[in-house]
């Protein structure tokens, strides 16, 4: 009983995510769902990738939080169209929040349809929103356990970008065992190692977004 | 239909973690449920702890992670007596878990019970386990911005342990904000700063834990 309530919700979570997908995909809106554990630096990431973009993709964003508008405000000053989604409480987003808030963004004119979820390394990697990849961020200060202990998330993404490398000095984190014990959870994932506060990193991986968007393009326009 | 069934989830949870509390009041074992994000620190803050208290309270561990016993060998090395709980995928312990778990620690021989939560700042501060209380940890590298953020964890806690004060001058977080945003939330909120790696405050944390469980035991006797 409780086990066909469960199934029933991620069917219909499911049939949602797919509809937001093909609403994308007429617009010709690539979307990546962003996820992390708290303050590993979703908001600083986005607001690196948009000014290195600057301009050469057009970013929309939808802003996931429990309450409050303050990562939409950061992201609003930088000129991009963004939604903001108040969760009430729930510790993920699910398609049918993306839903309702896709209403509210410009899609004919965005290139790149930027998620960024709850803060949480566990459930938001359980629910398609209709993204076209996930990509995970996690702060170098979590430690170098995270992937063998939250594996689903490790998975599930496509990308996995390790920030705070500027911290790498002052804490004990090992960066080779995140990579190694990633790659073993999934071995096609591709990883980057970046420092929000200090840019590094963010020229690969901001080309290569530009290399996958591109890629979505010619792919799409093949098959129409 | 759907709320009805949550509820009911709800109630037998709340059922189980006051037939768990009755089960350690027998005892005299006081139960503190540990709560933070993924890598805040909870088992590095857990080891000091132990340390620190060198015997004067007797601690037994609940570990809960959703797969491995990364956690528990760590606390297993201290000569406490520890049981892991693995989840298996959920996203927070709940009073069953405790309950099934319980069983397997030598109640009467503790003091101090600890139960170190899933690391997810969202999930685990809806469910009762039976404690006496809960406790949050935050590191500092998470940002200023989390009490209004992921208001609830510092509602329902009775400490806030602030952790990795020695990142301070390599993180741009403002303490001063977290605490003002945690006491708005919750006025009588205790809150300690600490540094896991260099000892920093641990002897106020440990301090104030004996009092309480000092004073519970206290209370616990007078109305036998």
């Amino acid at each position: 009983m409780k086990i066909s309530v469960v199934s029933k919700i991620l069917e219909a979570n499911d049939k949602l995510a797919a509809a937001n997908r093909m609403a994308m995909d007429a617009a010709g809106a690539y979307c990546l769902n962003l996820m992390s554990a708290p303050g590993a630096g979703k908001t600083t990431l986005l607001t690196r990738t948009i000014k290195a973009l600057d301009g050469a993709l057009r970013v929309s964003v939808i802003e996931g939080d429990i309450q409050g508008t303050y990562d939409a405000e950061v992201i609003g000053a930088l000129g991009v169209p963004v939604m903001q989604i108040n969760t009430g409480g729930a510790c993920h987003l699910d398609a049918s929040m993306i839903n309702d808030a896709m209403k509210e963004i410009p899609l004919m004119e965005t290139d790149l349809l930027v998620i960024e979820n709850v803060g949480n390394l566990v459930c938001p990697a359980e629910f398609n929103v209709g993204e076209h990849i996930k990509v995970m961020l996690l702060s170098l200060t979590e430690g170098h356990d995270k992937p063998l202990k939250y594996p689903l998330m490790f998975q599930e993404s496509s990308a996995l970008v390790i920030n705070k490398l500027d911290l790498a000095p002052y804490v004990d984190t090992d960066p080779e065992k995140i990579k190694r014990d990633a790659l073993s959870l999934n071995p096609s994932l591709k990883i980057f190692e970046v420092s929000c506060k200090t840019g590094q990193g963010i020229g690969q991986w901001v080309g290569w977004l530009r290399e996958i968007h591109s890629l979505h393009r010619k792919n799409t326009k093949a098959s129409a």
